[in-house]
């Protein structure tokens, strides 16, 4: 395993610290227990929104943290839950009175610790809601999950709960518009390699030399099919078929569209990725009315990308075009 | 061979169809001769600024196109030089009637297609000045170039060259700066694997499972030693000892400081990677005035990492924090 690290032990933390190093005047990080919040948190009257996972995603989570964005990110060690006690401790780091949001992806793990988290500061008098984003079309029940995984509407719920509570919105809007978002979000992963945790010290699963694996996990999970290397515009009509029948999607809807890179692969192959998205989503009559195209929903080193449609409305176009400063995110700040 | 590509011969034009789509009210990309440029250009009275090279290094240079950055890029083939006929295109698009500045990687070929298109230019009446950057401290005359190479600088003197330029400077001024910039500024790279260029079909190079290679270029030309695998730490202490003795930089010094990743490391890695730098430099009285931390300068999915360091005075860190709205970086926009 050759990788940019020191001891594999360490790696989410020292992580972190450089992290902290780079962006002190957006972010700051806890260590014990180990979160990452806004440097101006917590902000008095303004709803908290927090996510948090297994490391290894990066920017997404704790990327994502800043003004129009995450008030705080709790990571755990790679491809690992984070625990309960971070989670509350970041809750109670973001609270400023006015309540605070749990966006979790739908993994068991993340799950089961974020509501235990949210019964501790219940019982501390703050008011926690909770929204399960599970936009995965690939696969119903995957290895680390019931139901469907949680993949890159995350990202677009982040930007648009943050942006919602930035403007002042109370608790129960901030949640509503979440739970609207994910309802109206589908994804689609694939992947041309696996990757390696560094604990671990070996791939995290097999791929021949000619082949790929469509709706694949972003931990690696098992995904539709294996088949052989396909042209990237076969891949992508593969994907987007799926990902428009689920909704559906139909002629008129205006999207979001994120084309996300899985770690590994050149943004020079992400932009091609788009330019076949694009035309595909126009001759259903489909507009793309915001769009991200690079690495935001990682696995580390993957090759692969995924797919994400968002069918948008007026008041989430406005929320998206609002000012976010992260590190891994940002405009109009 | 696996990518999310349809055809390596067309690679290069189907990513820069998809960048086109993506970014509308940036740029425009031109596709005979091919070059991308700012969707508002010419501007009248203002420099242009201009880059280019082989592809396969994105976001530079043609994520850079946009306010702030570049007026325009020319990407030739993966690892490729431009053509003359390119660049003469974009210059004369570029041309507001102030002059343009030619920011050249110091490579062979790119400096032989510049001086050719620069001298058409010239025959047209337009004003063209050229700096060649060459910042790279690990070998000197290596495969494809005569002296140092040209690698992160590049993205520094962009920023900051665009910067003035956006601010009415003269073509002097810009021109004196760039070469300010560069001679400050010193960098070194290495790559954990190798990668592949489309239209080869096979890795550039090879690296054994345990090697890494110390000062490599960013098309793989051979670096100043193979070693086994070494903990961050001590790569990081490795390559910045090279770069301060260098300049040198020396205690009391400011400067920007790009921990740039080769396209397939993890950005969790690249923290790491900062959080051990700054503590390095700030050991020896450097203090890191800004930085940058993420993929800028890569080589298609090689994984690796480099570090630029620039000396920087008053002026150039107020140029660094002007707005920059491009794909690949932006802020206060």
């Amino acid at each position: 395993m050759k990788k940019l690290i020191n001891d594999p032990d360490r790696v989410v933390l020292e992580s972190l610290a450089g992290l902290a190093l780079a962006h002190p005047e957006i972010l700051r990080v806890s260590f014990d227990p180990v979160y990452v919040v806004r440097a101006d948190a917590p902000r008095p009257g303004k709803v908290g929104v927090i996510s948090g996972g297994g490391s290894g995603h990066e920017p997404m989570h704790v990327g994502f943290v800043g003004r129009g964005m995450l008030d705080a990110a709790c990571p755990g060690q790679v491809f690992t839950s984070p625990t309960p006690d971070q989670i509350e401790a970041a809750t109670r780091a973001v609270d400023g009175g006015a309540g605070v949001l749990h966006i979790i992806k739908n993994y068991t793990g993340d799950i089961m610790n974020f509501e235990m988290a949210a019964e501790l500061c219940r019982a501390q008098g703050i008011t926690v809601r909770a929204v399960v984003i599970n936009d995965d079309v690939a696969v119903e029940d995957s290895l680390y999950t019931a139901g469907r995984r949680g993949v890159g509407a995350t990202v677009l719920a982040e930007r648009l709960c943050g942006a919602a509570a930035e403007r002042g919105w109370a608790l129960e809007r901030v949640e509503a518009l979440c739970r609207r978002v994910n309802a109206a979000a589908r994804s689609m992963g694939m992947a041309l390699t696996p990757c390696t945790v560094p604990a671990a010290g070996r791939p995290n699963f097999q791929l021949g030399p000619d082949e790929i694996e469509m709706g694949i996990g972003i931990h690696g999970e098992p995904g539709r099919e294996r088949t052989r290397w396909r042209p990237a515009r076969e891949i992508v009509a593969r994907m987007t078929e799926t990902i428009l029948a689920d909704l559906p999607f139909e002629r008129g809807d205006r999207v979001i569209a994120m084309v996300n890179g899985m770690g590994g692969t050149p943004l020079m192959e992400l932009y091609l990725v788009y330019g076949e998205l694009q035309p595909l989503l126009e001759a259903r009559g489909i507009t793309v009315a915001r769009r991200l195209v690079g690495n935001y929903v990682t696995s580390l080193e993957m090759a692969g990308c995924s797919i994400t449609l968002v069918k948008a409305d007026d008041e989430m176009l406005s929320l998206w075009d609002d000012p976010v400063l992260t590190p891994g995110l940002r405009w109009g700040a």
